[in-house]
């Protein structure tokens, strides 16, 4: 069995995380931190979780403990891993980060974005960007995993056989995003409220998001070369699930663009593309680890849309994080992972 | 593997079937038939069925090809099962019927709630009520079984003990009762549009609702005598979940309420009993076989408030068809049925 | 016109005040008070008031300013409005208090369910309970208000003509109440999220809550006696809305019970009685002041259902107040309340 | 008083104007059609209605009943107007028609995506089209009113200024659009069940969407040339709102674009132009005959971002018509109209 940590338990991203894990045959849970909620067992916070881990108590964070794991994942707010994961790799836990912690590769970019300097920039090299679709056979080997944000694996997944084929003008690459409230994470704040945001739709950062850097390295790596990006995320009155749109100009007739779509994600475990002109819901992957994706070229003009819809907790965060562990433990790839979406 | 065959399978218990005993491993699914959708691939009705079912196709109920199956699912309107019923026990078929068609022992009730004659009274003796928490060992020898309705198991589960133990005024129970919007099925009507249903609370069928004699057979056997029930279903803005909340009179000083109800469920893999005073949520079982129990006794009174909760599609459908087909055929009674809630 | 201030208005019954005083032609809005936004414009808080208030800003209370007011509303949390409330009194100013602090006669009472001292019982004998149906006369002439809260509202409503008419077991009535989440308030707390609240049903307090001793007060008036309630709110996801669901066990052939509750509320301008065995949704009366009520006597027993709609923040609230207003002040019962509810 | 027909009034559009109807101080309701509810009472249909219309009966339409109206608004299905408004304005009505049967100039366009040939192409010639932002002093003289559709109403408003002032690329105009579900009308369709499109994101129509050329016809009068738009609209699970998204690329330097849209609506009652970077939130339209809009320039770059959102049964249908009625009828802009959004 693999032992395994999660530091930071107590959001939407640590839970989903127990959640899947319960079905994965290879993986035990050894330690769950929390400094708020130590001493709380999960199934108190997390009442779905009871006849799980009835065991399971959020402690301290204890170095020591988290070190006698093979994996540590970090479900914390981002600038918290930083410290934490130097030390747990020093000791030869593998580390997951499910933050935003190591994934820009340049620190000054990181510390305009975040606010605060990066503290970490020596492991900055040997972080890989865990985003299994470009990154597989470094993830096998790879020590230190940043897990990529839920915008960013929508979009990219959804541009990434565009630019690769340098079919699309990389100077005005529209992505216009739609996010359930639980992108926002569980803090107690007016805006999430219920009342605040159900029955009603509204964008937010759209002259800047913090998922905007990610998403310009990730296409601009694709595309060998900058990507100018226009990037609007909008808060959607559903708990789970995102639906990215995304609009390129053609400068090239690229002829057949489902079978461009197709090939490129052939194999791929957790990438569905459906019947060219389909409209995917986000409920159809609600709790699975998937990214459904539709390619529409409307009226024959020169802009296509692609269509990418995910589970923001699951292939947009804990998901493919557990994917990643699949991969650098030598699991089987869809380990924990094969549930069908809940739906209706 | 067992062989089952699903008849009827384009409504929501009919894909809840498939959603579950994808994740069953001693199931494989023989023929699913629809007169409507024949020819139809499942995932092309339930995206989120892709890469599950993907050679699966409705097909017109046959006979034949169904009475080679092991075991057969009926998730279909009341009145439908009778027949085929019949004609698949005579081959050796086992039937596990989701519908309402063999709940009722009395003939004559049934015609008197549904309106018609009843088809197959014959097989009414051998048909078994497939509630595993009173009937499993019945259950397990059963050749026809009638899988409870959804309220039908919240509400006798949260009232057994106090029946069984002779605890409160059978003259005067009431059950006042909260289903989301599944429970009435995925029939194209004006009342179940999301711009009708949503941002709204109403009670339905107050005056007498088609459970109401399922219930009360099931409450007169606990109680070993006549039960006089109020029972109100209200209609509630969300997809999924029945919350029951049961009131009922005590007769005489009831010991430790919270032990009555721990000791009669001791065992049982899918019910369970929280701490006296807890207000179990219906998202706490999204998607899980289980129903969640709650006792409160306010301010000491006479009054004993009983807090039931379930997924109406799972334990309240198919996830306890599910079950009943596990003890049917020797299985894990969790073969399928382990997975946690999706929650949030 | 007449003056009217606003303590503690940033709340849901503050803006929801504003909404209706909006449309109403004989009041003008003198001053609004908050500590935490002083300075803020209310349409910067609540664009929906854009182009309505626009030059309103909320102000530190002042006792100076708000004493020039003809009446003052309190939208405050309990416990705040004793003080202020008598000093306005005795600059002659009328008071209208939307919170719980002059509803209990008993400020023994007070002090228990609200665990602290009562901060103005000299207040107490000359508050009136505003609730029209019921005390219209005295409302005219008072000069303190106590607002009802939102489930006493439509609990009493529900189960005044029963009670006056001596028709039903006063020792065990039931009110089973659903609740939108604007219930709970604006305040920043987990289990009002949008992903915490939404596709989830829930039942709190069942062991006490603070609305059973006003509700209690109310139906013991009523019944000329005491009254054994059992009151069991529930959380429901959507935003506005209470549905009560009001059980009571006849003691004597009630004649026609249609008949009984249409010349109860006769003339009654915000209470509507809707044809036997109706079923009242809450959208019916979203942000009207309004109570439509329904009855069943299901099979014909011995017990009484009655369904009872409001929409919380308005004939539960803000439009109630308002009514209180009118009748204080002669205008038109209907003043700034006339609008027909959003529906769908 | 004007008298004023409907035709067609069972719909969400209809009820929406008996909705704002009953605040206007000039308009009586002289007839209500409806052929499947002929005899129904329309607060039977629509029970927010109780109490405003009890004596308002849906009958078959009678050109005769009709013909004696002042003006008749059609809430019909498309294609049903077109030979009943002929005869209405032979007769001396003035004609409000909500459906699309008058909105594209050009008969044969308007066969092509509607599937028949168009049944009054005769009247296209004196059909103004119903956005006062851009055609007010026709529509004071107008005999026949095209009420805008509700994207192209969203969509118009957002992007006349740009368009106007020749500052954007025309060949590359992108509308993505997100809109509630009464959108698809009050039809009985599986798609619009609660259990179907809530705590759900798609879109639908990426391909070609009847509002297409409707919205193109609107911008290229207002660039005065072709505009090459894509749309893309979204089913958003909420009742009402829809929210537009729209991205324009900069062709010269702007200067300064938040004076640009506040002079281009300076005056306008039913514009509100937020402040520059704002994110307008759909809610805050909400019942409410109003189009808020907001202006982002990303990173300096040379794209435009314009947030518009409104009420897609409001400004987008039924407030917008009684707007049209106003003007038409020398009644205050405003009258019916005036109401504060209704938000929470």
């Amino acid at each position: 069995m693999i032992k395994v940590g999660i530091v930071g338990g107590t959001g939407y991203t640590g839970v989903e995380l127990l959640r899947l894990l319960a079905q994965h045959p290879e993986v035990e849970i050894e330690a769950i931190t929390s400094r708020s909620e130590s001493g709380v067992g999960v199934s108190e916070l997390y009442p779905n979780l009871r006849g799980h881990y009835d065991d399971l108590v959020f402690s301290p964070p204890d170095p020591d403990r988290l070190g006698k794991c093979d994996a540590v994942f970090f479900a914390t707010p981002h600038g918290v891993a930083h410290a934490l994961a130097a030390e747990l790799l020093e000791r030869g836990t593998r580390v997951i980060d499910l933050s935003a912690d190591f994934r820009l590769r340049d620190a000054e970019e990181w510390a305009h974005w975040y606010g605060q300097p990066h503290g970490a920039p020596a492991l900055l090299e040997q972080a890989v960007y865990g985003l299994p679709e470009t990154n597989r056979e470094q993830i096998r080997e790879a020590r230190l995993i940043a897990v990529p944000g839920c915008y960013p694996t929508a979009v990219q997944l959804g541009l990434l056989p565009l630019l690769e084929s340098g079919l699309i003008d990389t100077d005005h690459v529209i992505a216009d995003c739609k996010s359930g409230v639980t992108g926002a994470g569980r803090g107690a704040k007016v805006p999430s409220l219920l009342a605040e945001a159900s029955e009603s739709m509204k964008a937010y950062g759209a002259s800047g998001h913090r998922h905007l850097p990610e998403i310009r390295q990730g296409l601009s790596d694709a595309a060998a070369g900058p990507v100018g990006l226009t990037f609007v995320p909008h808060l959607t009155p559903m708990i789970r699930g995102i639906h990215a749109t995304l609009y390129g100009r053609l400068t090239a007739e690229p002829g057949d663009l489902q079978t461009l779509f197709e090939s490129r994600f052939a194999g791929e475990p957790f990438v569905d593309v459906m019947p060219m002109g389909s409209h995917p819901e986000t409920r159809s992957v609600k709790g699975a680890n998937l990214c459904r994706i539709a390619v529409h070229r409307p009226g024959d003009s020169d802009t296509v849309v692609v269509l990418a819809v995910i589970d923001n907790l699951v292939k947009g965060a804990s998901g493919q994080a557990i994917h990643n562990l699949n991969l650098m433990f030598g699991c089987d790839e869809t380990a924990g992972l094969a549930a069908p979406a809940l739906m209706p």
